[in-house]
């Protein structure tokens, strides 16, 4: 019991140990030498407190090159919800259920900061996403990575570094969990690929409302599926 | 470096081990010796896995009670949020900042379902709330308990276990970096404790408007102290 402490503690005095240093994400971490030196305990609890810390993407460790300030990812809570949704399985699909709507509301949500950041920009970019994503279902490819990089394009011009990370974190846990659910394909998926041409549609012209109702399609295929593989 | 492989190997082993166990959250672990036994690993790769795990909530450990499947609760989340706030302190406060936005962003968009789950419903309990809050910031006391138990009344109808605990957790990482980041108190505090009083209002009539209303109210303050701090 007592040795649990020490670990959360040696982990908790790395971290102040890090602000105190004014360190920053991508920063080399200082050696293990300099850390059991510095804070007076053993290598191996160092060693320890460095993989939570990694686990938990405060540092990184990159094979070969040493250990960095991490960039304290949302990958923790991608890891936590995809447990938490597999575990749950026989449970309604329930944490899947709740991911999807709240991509749905955050989507909802950023619609008024999406439709100011996008007026006469550029949309060209996400429409080349689009476009790579209907060809590859055209083909019965898979087309998440298309997927991903259209929602990547469309968010990079928020303003809010943590309201993407979000969205791409329920956007991985959502891609990841529906094969490892058995969720039946939804049979009009393709309803959720033009979708995302109405979305853009909505942010070239301006119209909130447009917006909106895209959202809706968007999803729409994936909640029936889910709809029916509960009943 | 094989190690740490090894390290992440023995803690996704784990998983699959409850998963296939169909353990849920509560369920005690399988003791350190049986998963010495049936993983094949050293008790010390055990033991570490075990802390990693915990540091996810995905395990939990209750002193003098043994080792329980965890909740996997959103507290990494808070953690690494909140870590990542002090990190930034000198950037601007943006992560304080960006947390406040998407609280705001979260509340406007569960706006429809808590009107229509409060509709007939008695609001009593978060009435209650708002005078407790009052109270102790009549008194000059800290309100923040009262806070969090408003928002989690509110809230508790919400047919949604995710975006509950999202609230929750940016509630806490805002609360807890305010005094951290040295953001100076903001003086009309008040009108964010009356903006309480206003969601209630707007939930029992159900007013849509209102409810928007009273939501940007309830952070106005808080904004605007942000903004004086980063001038």
């Amino acid at each position: 019991m007592r040795r649990q402490d020490a670990g959360g503690d040696v982990v908790n005095r790395i971290k102040e140990l890090i602000l105190r240093s004014g360190l920053h994400p991508g920063d080399p971490m200082p050696t293990e030498a300099h850390l059991v030196e510095e804070l007076g305990v053993a290598r191996s609890s160092v060693r320890e407190a460095m993989r939570t810390l990694s686990s938990l993407d405060i540092v990184e460790v990159r094979h070969g090159h040493g250990t960095f300030v991490g960039r304290m990812s949302l990958a923790p809570l991608v890891d936590g919800l995809l447990f938490r949704a597999r575990l749950n399985d026989g449970n309604d699909l329930r944490t899947l259920r709740e991911v999807v709507q709240a991509r749905i509301a955050l989507d909802l949500s950023i619609g008024p900061g999406l439709l100011a950041a996008w007026a006469h920009e550029d949309l060209a970019p996400a429409r080349a996403e689009v476009e790579r994503m209907r060809e590859a279902f055209a083909a019965g490819r898979d087309f998440a990575e298309a997927d991903q990089a259209f929602h990547a394009a469309i968010l990079a011009k928020l303003d809010n570094e943590l309201m993407i990370q979000l969205s791409d974190a329920f956007w991985q846990v959502h891609t990841s969990a529906l094969p490892l659910l058995d969720v039946p394909p939804a049979g009009d998926i393709r309803l959720t690929v033009e979708a995302h041409d109405a979305i853009v549609d909505a942010l070239e012209v301006g119209d909130a409302e447009a917006y909106a109702r895209a959202v809706h399609a968007h999803y729409a295929p994936l909640e029936r599926a889910l709809t029916a593989a509960s009943d």
